[in-house]
């Protein structure tokens, strides 16, 4: 495939059939009309072995956990609760039944964090590779439109999480595989890698509290996800370098390294976003009160929709939307 | 994997956690609260090439029209309207964009007909065959169960059209491929393996009945989604075979193949369930009203869970429950 942003485009629908569609493909998840309160948050994800994770650097448990975590953190930047999950599994013979078990356990793990339930799927047989794909099925209060789209001049970029580390991770994890006796500063980025945690709390604070907000979750890298921001509100993003959080695991490396996870990383599965100044100091003391951080990165201005990075001392450079092309 | 069916029992949850799921696991579909008026129905369904499809088989355009028929056919069997749906796709290399896209035009082709929307989806790259998921999100008036557990003794077992054809376009596609000059009546067979049509309006017949119905959908054979109606409500079946549905088609091949195809055949699409004697009289009446067709083919008795067929001048034979196993 040539590029995976022109096929998404080639096959998205020009048009709705159903009036209850509130928003289609385009952002995280798909919003659908429910009931009077609430609307639901619909969408879908897939993970390929050999493409998207490898045995060498995933227990079955974490491919499981991961795949979940990945179309949760979908539903935490709709501002959504999730609710349901359903797997479609295909399985190469070379995989046991234990093992498959494992990758059950590690949804299931998850799914109890959310009291989600698993109510379908399919198990079928493949002579290739395993394909493990989750849609997952959330509500969010009716009218509730944390979009992509939404950022507007003025306002204040923020993150609820560190990013880069889950990159780190699989940069070691790729030298080493993960029978590795790692120190403890390497096994704090193993496992943002192997058993990321989505914000959903976070993205429900932004949901309750009635105010304007854009918002991604950082599944392809800050850049690329500030760049989609950046793109469907048509304005200008310009994120500062000492203002990103960092973990102190990921600080220990050269900045250089950490320019290139944190900014072009991905699968850290933080929330990434913007919103009025002064909103964002209302939400920013909630936080506090719920033991959560909404970190301030960046401002949005007017201008052609891009994304810049500060740092101190050195010239502000244009971040590219590189993320992680499974198809280059 | 040894069993199917006792794997799907053990990643089968014990419980519910949210308390607006309805139905879970065990069912065509999941059955979901929705408003005041409607509940919704969920469902999934995974093709795999190689295993479900080869090209030789099936055109890219008969791929997608088949995944997302069998899918529909799932809330048909349970009495709804199919409303969304989400595409998983993992591709190898091998399939150029052009197929990719005849999978997605045979897909929407089907979806107009529904006016329904592709609200998301995840398309990846894999080393491995061409893996089609793909979820169904419906809706059904709400409390409307329509579920294999609902047969009683004194039932009608009935069906909504015709089945064994789309096995027998499967055994001449396998000898013949798909680029063979068929005849008239082998294209018919044909056909109904390549595109075949779900049952939505005589699902939703039923479902605006308002009766007692036990439905399932054919997509493993007759004998064993009767079998599935037998044992979950631990009843007694008994099909007549002169009175099975066959096409023209159909019979132009020995009564021996006629009943490989017919009973452990499979992929038909059509409806199988059953209801009280009277009310199936006022839904012949209402389904000749609407051109659709529903044929008394058997009876409901108490005794142990199993299906039995009469033919005329033999011994009643027990039926097992063969169907189509993937992973023999």
């Amino acid at each position: 495939m040539r590029d995976e942003f022109a096929w998404i485009a080639s096959i998205t629908p020009k048009e709705h059939r159903q009036a209850s569609l509130l928003e289609g493909i385009g952002d995280d998840a798909a919003l659908v009309k429910g009931s009077e309160e609430e609307d639901q948050v619909v969408c879908l994800d897939t993970m390929v072995e050999g493409v998207h994770f490898t045995t060498d650097t995933m227990a079955p448990f974490h491919i499981g956990h991961k795949a979940l975590a990945a179309n949760i953190s979908d539903v935490a930047a709709m501002g959504g609760i999730p609710r349901y999950y359903l797997v479609s599994i295909a399985v190469p013979a070379s995989w046991s039944e234990e093992a498959l078990g494992e990758i059950y356990k590690g949804m299931d793990t998850l799914a109890e964090t959310y009291k989600m339930d698993l109510i379908g799927g399919d198990t079928v047989s493949t002579k290739g590779p395993l394909v493990l794909s989750i849609t997952v099925i959330g509500s969010v209060e009716s009218g509730k439109k944390l979009l992509r789209r939404n950022a507007r001049p003025g306002d204040v970029v923020f993150m609820t999480g560190c990013a880069g580390d889950a990159a780190g991770g699989l940069a070691l994890l790729l030298e080493h595989t993960r029978n590795h006796p790692f120190t403890l500063t390497e096994q704090a980025l193993v496992q943002a890698h192997q058993l990321p945690l989505p914000n959903v709390e976070a993205g429900r604070l932004l949901a309750e509290a009635n105010v304007r907000v854009a918002l991604n979750d950082i599944s392809d890298g800050v850049a690329s996800e500030a760049t989609e921001i950046a793109e469907s509100s048509g304005v200008k993003l310009t994120l500062v370098w000492d203002k990103l959080p960092k973990s102190i695991a990921l600080q220990s490396y050269p900045q250089e390294q950490q320019e290139q996870w944190l900014l072009y990383g991905g699968e850290d599965y933080t929330l990434i976003g913007t919103m009025a100044q002064e909103d964002f100091s209302l939400i920013q003391q909630k936080a506090k009160d719920c033991n959560l951080s909404f970190i301030a990165v960046g401002k949005v201005e007017a201008g052609a929709p891009a994304v810049w990075l500060e740092r101190s001392q050195q010239p502000i450079e244009a971040l590219h939307k590189a993320g992680y092309n499974h198809f280059s």
